[in-house]
């Protein structure tokens, strides 16, 4: 029996009307590719291309920390910050198909540039890779920290580790990410007003040393309103989210059941 | 003939579905009133609530700039900046009912407080509060500026005023207000990717003075893909759009067309 349709969610901006990838910044000859047309060809059934954080924020409302809601948001924090959005039931994508970029707001006006180069976004102070840049900018200005011992080769898991053995730079970094983080949240509550924000991606790791700044930081910005109807909480798939939002999306798109 | 329904804009949060006002900072007596419940009552036929800038945008997009679109952003600039969303050819309210606080996302880390107290969100810079608030607390500090002649009651005309006399400080309040309105629709883009973004309020009144800066900004952050597709334009249907859209919402509520 030939599969009814398969869904496929790639890491980068896509239209998932057409199945063209518009940019593929970590698939190298993907860029300007129209896969979903080119794998129905070879696979024989249908193809649904979507973006992977958006699959992963349907993978959380479908079956994670968004079950039950109507309207519900997904922000992944690891290497970079990405996300979805579910509104009244339905995946948002807008009109270009990359709706859900929530890492790429702004944060401060005279923030660092994120990795795609947008000046004070949240991305640039809030991703892993930033933590790890603003690390490595502050040890190169001489500021004194444990992390002088790690090298030019620091990741944001060093910045962790530092961090929870009280770190002064390192304690900092994770507070102002926090912050950036949870002042963005304040904001998609005032503007959305979800039932649930959803955080995942390896960030988490960091727990309380994340998740307390976070807290402390929605109320600078989100009314009380909507904030009173807001659980803000982890995610609940981890790295399973992505397969099993492909496998929810193609349930959506392909069968009755959708 | 009794009417079928009546729409209502009402100036402060409210929940559609039940009709409360949850605040209303401008209308003494109205917090926490079931005004929706009471105004039928009194009517003796149906009533629907809706926060005014929502019922704007639903004006902009039923009859105004938005016309035609699945996916709308108004954004309204004035003595405050508010806002609506139409996403997928539906009025955007949120869990809460209150969605669509445009003017209370995070612009800057260290910026001044809004009028509801919100460190560093864009009302804190952008609305003509802020504006007339900014060129006080600039002349109280020193700086020279043909304001200085207008007094203490200078407000945001008398910047526009002098901005458009060449004046330097407020020339620099313009060039500021409009560079974090366009920052912030840069992240609508990447998060929502509207058809439209339609901006409108008095502080258009400034025309290119606030609209350089802001077209100028939204490149700062948004991305190419959602920005190519993404109109940014001046609202239609000025002072009129609250009344036309509380018609068209009653319509869309209480009648088969809608």
């Amino acid at each position: 029996m030939a599969p009814v349709g398969v869904a496929i969610g790639l890491p980068g901006p896509v239209d998932p009307r057409t199945g063209l990838v518009y940019a593929a910044p970590n698939l190298h000859g993907w860029e300007g590719i129209e896969a979903g047309r080119l794998l129905a060809d070879r696979l024989g059934c249908r193809v649904a291309v979507q973006n992977d954080a958006n699959l992963a924020a349907f993978a959380e409302w479908t079956a994670g920390a968004g079950r039950g809601t109507r309207d519900f948001v997904f922000l992944t924090v690891s290497t970079g910050v990405g996300g979805g959005l579910i509104l009244d039931g339905e995946l948002v994508t807008g009109a270009a198909g990359t709706a859900g970029e929530l890492g790429h707001v702004p944060a401060d006006l005279d923030g660092p540039p994120c990795g795609q180069g947008h000046a004070g976004c949240l991305e640039g102070i809030a991703s892993g890779t930033a933590i790890a840049e603003r690390a490595r900018a502050a040890l190169a200005a001489g500021e004194r920290s444990r992390l002088a011992a790690v090298g030019d080769s620091l990741d944001a898991r060093d910045v962790q580790a530092a961090a929870e053995a009280g770190d002064a730079l390192a304690g900092r970094l994770f507070d102002e990410a926090g912050r950036a983080l949870g002042r963005a949240i304040g904001g998609i509550v005032n503007v959305l007003s979800p039932e649930v924000v959803a955080i995942g991606g390896g960030l988490l790791g960091a727990g309380e040393l994340l998740f307390t700044p976070l807290r402390a930081a929605i109320g600078e910005i989100a009314f009380a309103v909507p904030l009173r109807r807001c659980r803000v909480v982890p995610a609940a798939l981890g790295t399973d989210a992505g397969l099993v939002g492909a496998t929810a999306w193609a349930v959506r798109r392909f069968t009755a059941e959708g």
